[in-house]
């Protein structure tokens, strides 16, 4: 690479950020695939939602899961400060919305690794924001000996998971991609093509782009009149 | 990976086929970068175009061109067997609609090599099956520093060249991404991403992925009832 090729390099174009939601059911390789997009992938953050649950011994405040109190919760919901929040076995969840649009209006992208629920609530109120994969198992039969591999859970909990499973999938035509997780490794690389692709894609409406095409016809006309 | 799981990965989604689009001014990379392309990719064939010039010693007849006569072209042209065609100093070239109609029913991706006139003309009857790509030079004085060192084409050569350049790239706004190739290699991950993408982007359409999933969903409620 030149001299010259090497300086257009480092000026990256800019863009609007891009929320890139990653929805499956429990055991269909979810975890595996944004864990390792996070690692390897430059400007692109998992977002924190909040909690009312406790703490477990295991999990860091900021980094799991913000803990807060019910009372701060009631108030950010009733604030519109949650992109979108649910409540599950009496404790909620949510996504706080500053920090997305912080990261949306600076270019950065944001993960979001929710379920088709909290998609739905997203997608009411950023659309044209989000780009959402959907990660299916290749098999009914291989989804259920991946959760038993796993072996960190009771036959009942692994029935409930598929339980959940068939009242998860159905969702998949919601969304804008659909994986199927036959191998790790090709379906990350599929991710991570989608993101690099998307990321493409918002280029072609960034008023960089159009600056920097129009300095380098002026520069041709200049250099071959 | 399990044996369930190979058997799921060797049965890939049926889809309809991707007509691949990439242009760009000369210099740019475009021939570099489309030629790994297709080492690289499988189900993907370049597109031969027929022409009426006469065949240099270098070209083999079916791979570079299909070399015709005029009045097969004209015949060709005429019963509507060229999906775009151009005449360029007294010669002609066109695209031959029936392999390229063959290769989409059959799922397979047919990459092409065009400017954006042929791009346009294959808009005008399949857009929806087009995923077009133009390729920019990072800046003016690197596509000049570019063509010099190729040490292939004379002064005035180059300087055609760039005044050509000057035409065709104010029609980047018409393609569906714009790479800035200022890296080769990053460039061309990022055109393989926009064809992965794309080519999931279609499973979403597909009949096939449908079925499999009713069928993964009728499994599911059987094994977890």
């Amino acid at each position: 690479m030149s001299g010259l090729a090497a300086r257009a390099k480092d000026e990256a174009v800019a863009r609007r950020g891009i929320l890139f939601v990653v929805s499956s059911p429990s055991g269909a390789g979810k975890t595996t695939l944004t864990r390792t997009l996070i690692e390897k992938e430059n400007n692109l953050n998992l977002s924190v939602s909040v909690t009312t649950r406790a703490r477990r011994p295991s999990e860091i405040d900021g980094v799991h899961y913000r803990f807060i109190s019910m009372r701060h919760f009631e108030a950010m919901r009733a604030g519109d400060e949650l992109l979108e929040w649910a409540e599950v076995h009496g404790n909620c969840y949510g996504t706080p919305r500053e920090p997305v649009e912080q990261a949306l209006a600076a270019g950065r992208d944001m993960l979001f690794d929710i379920d088709w629920q909290g998609t739905q609530q997203i997608y009411q109120r950023m659309r044209s924001d989000v780009v959402s994969v959907f990660v299916l198992p290749p098999s009914a039969a291989e989804l259920k000996a991946r959760l038993e591999r796993r072996a960190e859970d009771s036959e009942e909990i692994i029935a409930r998971r598929l339980r959940n499973a068939a009242q998860e999938i159905p969702h998949w035509t919601e969304y804008d991609y659909v994986l199927i997780n036959c191998d790790l490794h090709e379906s990350f690389a599929q991710l991570r093509a989608i993101l690099t692709a998307e990321r493409l894609k918002r280029i072609m409406h960034s008023d960089d782009l159009e600056t920097r095409v129009a300095k380098l016809l002026a520069d041709l006309r200049q250099i071959a009149p």
